[in-house]
């Protein structure tokens, strides 16, 4: 059975609180006349830090796509091989025993993706295959963290290395002026993530069932406007009530596997604001605490776009993990509108032999 | 056994010849102290023609990023689904009969993926997988092959559907002018493919094995450098000569399924110049008539990226398939330096009852 393992989580040193965001919002936009509803909804958030790979000086300067495209290269390379090497040591693997990386990023854009790299510098064998997704946005977490158990259910004795990398601050456009513009450069963050699934062995979580789902004739509620300047990220403000129909997604899929998705044992969840957790909550039936490592995320990094599922079950690891065979629901949400959603038991192999 | 059955191909109404091709590089570069290499080589790739999306002289004009991007997304959603349409109803299925989308494409980029538009516009399932690639260029073609197979492997009963589209023609950079951007002018074309893998049933490539090889250190040889002005694309004059390092990996992956890549029925190659199947023939030691598919591709389309084999493997079917259980290679070529090959039977339910 394929079994996520526990991920390894980096956040880059410069950090942005709370009211330095107010702050910037309040002294950039004094003029703005829905000012006052922005600043209400960056506080919403409870995001009180985030960490970005610039100063926030340079962070705000827009020097261009083509140089804004050249930081996320010389960053991701500076910053995702170590974060890969701790996900494998966690694993108990080495890198001629991955199969496959799949490497979801939507903040920057290489062809080739960096998975051609870092097969050179990390010395994964020349026959690993490449899965690099760019498109799938904050949902792209779930997705790799699904296609990675495809492909262990295709190949059991594969193991499959997933890596998030987005530097959301890259993706700032100073002259985007809506309200979920302000609210989105108060919410996002910086961060990489990665995990290992390994198809025999391992302590994690035993993916057991897998789904996605497309909200019908939502694909323009979250999108990127791409120009000259770069991604331009757009917000529509129905958003945030997406949790209503996505709920009876999860529990359909609970449903197919004779389970209850308000009656599980943990919630691995994407935070992509507040509300998403409340709602969940209230539509699930499912004690807000339930939610404590996706919120945890939300409030110390920000929305980490496809790397908030991996830092939240990094969480839960660092809590202790579960009960041997608890239940539980991994799901990340983004573009389409999609959700990616796992199922899955925690497994403890010395819980097991105890 | 997952099954590549019969792909639908389309390509533009707007036709440029050889003849044209070269007419416009000595009119625009007449200047070009390199301007006699370009044309010869020019000349060399026997590309007699290719499909535009537009007209040629607004091919020839840079509207901006934003625009081109634009262009991309009306002329993919205008000229797809009916490509997607014909490759269902070759394999005699219907849209809630799709399990998974993957969709590549390396020309023009959009979040979300063409894949949402199309699951809402085609009517396909709100639970059907997306996979979107955008980051393996030419390569991506046999990648969607073989994570088609890899996710039949996976769920037994499942259907993935594969589309590539390719609007090279919206890459064209008027400002590049080395003789690899030269030459890239005359040899890519634009087109649009899709093919079912059925993982019961199904007439044509009963896909057995596949793998992926990445030349180590090659990650910029064949690279999108990603400016303002969009997707510049560096071609390495050590490209051509790749297929020396590549033909050994067919071997292999080959030689793990107990076949010899230079003694099988059929082959389907990418045929991204024509050194590629002037050199596999020479390290393969196989007749060059094998390689008519892709030759015909590359002649009549010239290099149209990821699509390219999935074109070939259309010509084959038109030319009436092969033998029931005759053995052939797949392979795709493209940035990191990457192939992608699979190994398959061709498939015959005819041939098998008689």
């Amino acid at each position: 059975m394929a079994t996520l393992c526990r991920p390894s989580v980096s956040v880059p040193e410069h950090v942005i609180t709370m009211e330095e965001t107010l702050e910037l919002a309040r002294s950039r936009h004094a003029d703005h006349p829905q000012l006052p509803l922005a600043l209400r909804l960056i506080e919403n958030t409870g995001v009180r830090t985030r960490h970005i790979v610039q100063p926030i000086e340079e962070t705000l300067k827009h020097p261009g796509f083509e140089e804004r495209n050249k930081v996320y290269q010389a960053e991701a390379k500076a910053r995702v091989p170590a974060v890969i090497q701790r996900a494998l040591d966690d694993a108990e693997l080495l890198t001629k025993d991955i199969d496959v990386i799949i490497y979801v990023s939507c903040t920057g854009f290489m062809m080739p993706s960096l998975t051609a790299w870092l097969i050179n510098e990390m010395g994964f064998d020349s026959t690993t295959r490449q899965i690099p997704i760019a498109q799938l946005g904050c949902a792209a977490g779930g997705a790799a963290i699904n296609r990675a158990h495809d492909f262990c259910s295709a190949y059991p004795d594969a193991n499959a290395l997933i890596v998030a990398c987005e530097f959301c601050s890259l993706c700032y456009q100073p002259t985007d002026l809506g309200v979920g513009s302000l609210l989105s450069n108060g919410l996002f963050g910086d961060g990489i993530a990665a995990a290992v699934v390994r198809g025999q062995g391992g302590e994690g979580i035993e993916l057991v069932r897998n789904g996605s789902y497309l909200i019908p004739k939502t694909e323009e509620w979250i999108m990127y406007d791409v120009r000259e300047t770069g991604f331009h990220f757009l917000l529509d403000k129905r958003v945030p009530g997406t949790m209503e129909p996505l709920a009876p997604a999860l529990q359909e899929l609970a449903g197919l596997h004779g389970w209850d998705a308000s009656d599980l044992d943990f919630y691995i969840i994407h935070a992509g604001g507040p509300r998403i957790l409340d709602d969940l909550s209230k539509f699930l039936q499912v004690d807000p605490h339930a939610f404590r490592f996706s919120r945890a995320t939300l409030t110390e990094y920000g929305n980490i776009a496809s790397a908030v599922v991996l830092d939240a079950l990094r969480r839960m690891f660092d809590e202790g993990g579960a009960q041997h065979r608890a239940r539980g629901l991994l799901a990340g949400f983004g573009p389409g509108i999609t959700a990616e959603m796992a199922l899955g038991h925690w497994h403890s192999p010395d819980d097991r032999m105890a």
